[in-house]
C-alpha cells in the first residue's frame, strides 16, 4: 500500500482515436481521480488537444518524437524506436517517474516496451494479460492469459493461475479466489495435452476447483479466475466481445426500426443503455500485463476518453494494492 | 441429390429433457417436415410420451433397452452398450434403415457411435463438428471443428477447412465459400505453432483468406468458414453462447424489473423476442459431425422439441445435398 500521490504515464499516441481521445481521457483522469498524469507524445500534437493549449495542474506533457503504429512489428519497433511514446511511458515507470503506464496502442508493442524497459519479475517465466470478464450481480471473473503468451508450457499456466489469484484478491477483495482451468468439458480428463498436464500441476494449488468451460464465463458463482494460454484466452475474449456487440446491435436496431414502438423505445432505451454499461469494456477498464516489474494497463485499440479514465482507475487500484510486490512474494513463496 | 423419401433415426433417450421433448420433437418433425422418423429408445418410455400411445403414420418406435448417460465415458459406453439408443440410431444409418441420425445426448457417445458404426470416410484422418454461427442479415458462418478432435495435427485442420467448405456450399448455396484460420490476430505470422503450420498448408487451398479473429465471428462479410481445432472451437462456441445468454437475460430482466416501463415493455418485448430468434440455437439447428459415412446431427444437451425439429431440418438438408458423397469426392480430389 502507498499513501503517496500516484503518477500515471499515458501513451498519448497509442490507439485508433489517439491523440484526441487519449488526451481528453488523460485530462479527465487528472481532474476526476486522485492522480497526476504524464502524457507521452509529440508535444505539438498533444497540446493541440488540450483546451487553449494550457496544460492543467497535475498534468505534464513529455515530448517524444516517435510513434509505433498499430501494424508495426512490436518487438522490432520497440527496439528501434527508443523515443516512441509507449517506450518512454514504460521507461518512466522503470525510472520511478511514474507508478504505472497506460497504452491503448499496439498491444504487442506495449507488452514489449514493458518487458524490455521494466523487466520481468524474478521467477516469473512469462508475462500474462489479465482481463476482467463482466458477471452480472457480482465481481468480474479474471481471464488470464488473454493474449500475452501463446505456445505456453504447463508450468507457465500455473504461474498465470497464481498471478490471477493475486490480481483478483487485489482488485476485488476476494479473500481466497477460486481458479478454474478453461477446458472443453468440466470432467477431469477433458482437454488437450496442454490442459491435462496443467490440470495435474494445478491440483496442488490453493483455490483450484477443476476444469471450467466457455459456458462458465460471465456466469455467476463459477471460478473467480479462468486460467488459459494466451492463444485460447484471446479467442475466448474476442468471441465474447463479438457476441455482446452483435446482440446489443440487434437489440438497438430492432427498437429503432419499429415505428409502432417509437414511444415505448423512448422509455426502455435509457434503461437498457444503463444496464448494458455493466458490459461496456470502456467502463469496466483495461487489461493488465502481469509479471513485469511495474503496473502496465493495456486499453483496447478503439479506446475513447472514458476508457482512458477507466484504465487510470485500474492503474491506481493496482498501485494502491501493491500488485507488483504481491506477485513478487507469491511467486517466491510458491517456489 | 435424392428424391426418395428421407428417414431420420432419432435417439429418443438422449438429452437433458429426454424422452419427453425428444419424442415431442420427433412427432412434430414427422408432421411438419417431409420425413419419416424412427425413434430409438425404451418402447414403454417412448410410448408414454406419444399422445394416447398411438404411434402416428410416418413414425416407427424401435425398442432398445440401453441408455448412455450424459456422464458415461463415451467410447467405453458405446462399445459396451450395443443396444443403446444412440448406438442403434447410428447402426440404422449404416444398415440403410435411416438416412441420418440425430442425438441430443452425450456428445462424445454420439460421435463414438457414428464413428464405430458408420465408419470414417476413406482418406479423412479425423472427424470434425461443424456448427452454424449466426450472422445478422446473412447466412451463418461455419465453425469447424467445434469439439470433435482436440490435439489436432496441421493436416487435419486442412481437411476440416475442405469439409467446412463442402458443408457451407451444401447448406447455404455459397458457390465458393471463403475460409479463415481462427487465430489471435489477422496478420500472417500470428498464432501458436499449430496455427503457423496450418497457415502454410492452407495457403494452397481454394477460398483461403488468411487469419481471422474471435472478433470476426458473428460479423457480416467475414470468412464463411472458420477453421480451428476442436479444443479452441469448443471454447469459442461456448463463450459466444454464454455471452449471448448473459446479455439476453440482462435485457429481459431489465425490462421486467422496470415498473415505470411496464406498458412500453409490453410493446417492445415481442419485437425483441422475434429478433432474438435469429440467435436461438434451438431454431438455428444442430451441429453436424463431418467425416463419417452418414449424416449425424448432434443437438445440444438441453434440446427441446423445436430443437429436434431444427435438427431434423438440418439432417434433411444434408441428405438432400448429398453432403457425405461430396465430402468423399472432395477429399479424394484434393488428395
Amino acid at each position: 500500500m502507498t499513501s503517496e500521490r500516484i503518477t500515471v504515464a499515458i501513451d498519448a499516441m497509442g490507439g485508433d482515436k489517439a491523440p484526441a481521445e487519449i488526451v481528453a481521457g488523460a485530462l479527465a483522469a487528472a481532474a476526476e481521480l486522485d492522480v497526476d498524469v504524464r502524457l507521452y507524445g509529440r508535444e505539438e500534437d498533444v497540446l493541440a488537444h488540450i483546451p487553449e493549449g494550457v496544460v492543467p495542474d497535475g498534468v505534464v506533457v513529455v515530448d517524444c518524437r516517435e510513434v509505433i503504429a498499430m501494424d508495426d512489428e512490436p518487438a522490432a519497433a520497440v527496439r528501434r524506436m527508443k523515443d516512441a511514446s509507449v517506450v518512454r511511458s514504460a521507461q518512466a515507470v522503470r525510472d520511478g517517474e511514474a507508478d504505472a503506464m497506460i497504452s491503448a496502442g499496439n498491444t504487442g508493442a506495449a507488452m514489449a516496451a514493458a518487458l524490455l524497459r521494466m523487466g520481468r519479475i524474478k521467477g516469473i517465466a512469462r508475462p500474462a494479460i489479465a482481463v476482467p470478464i463482466p458477471v452480472p450481480g457480482q465481481h468480474p471473473q479474471v481471464l488470464i492469459d488473454a493474449g500475452a503468451t501463446v505456445d505456453a508450457a504447463p508450468e507457465w499456466l500455473v504461474q498465470f493461475a497464481r498471478m490471477g489469484r493475486v490480481y483478483a484478491r487485489a482488485r476485488w477483495d476476494i479473500e481466497e479466489p477460486t481458479t478454474g482451468l478453461l477446458s472443453n468439458g468440466e470432467e477431469e480428463g477433458k482437454g488437450d495435452t496442454l490442459r491435462k498436464a496443467v490440470f495435474d500441476l494445478l491440483r496442488k494449488e490453493p483455490g483450484f476447483i477443476g476444469n471450467v468451460e466457455g459456458s462458465d464465463l460471465m456466469k455467476p458463482g463459477r471460478a473467480d479466475v479462468f486460467v488459459t494460454d494466451g492463444f485460447t484466452g484471446n479467442i475466448a475474449l474476442k468471441s465474447i466481445e463479438s457476441a455482446l456487440r452483435s446482440l446489443a446491435t440487434l437489440v438497438f436496431q430492432t427498437l429503432e426500426a419499429a415505428d409502432e414502438a417509437r414511444e415505448a423505445t423512448r422509455v426502455v432505451l435509457p434503461l437498457l443503455l444503463r444496464a448494458a454499461e455493466e458490459y461496456d469494456p470502456d467502463l469496466t477498464g483495461g487489461a493488465v500485463l502481469l509479471g513485469v516489474k511495474g503496473v502496465c494497463v493495456i486499453s483496447h485499440g478503439s479506446s475513447t476518453a472514458p476508457a482512458v479514465v477507466s484504465a487510470a482507475r485500474v492503474a491506481i487500484e493496482c498501485v494502491r494494492a501493491g500488485v507488483v510486490q504481491q506477485l513478487r512474494e507469491t511467486v517466491t513463496d510458491a517456489g
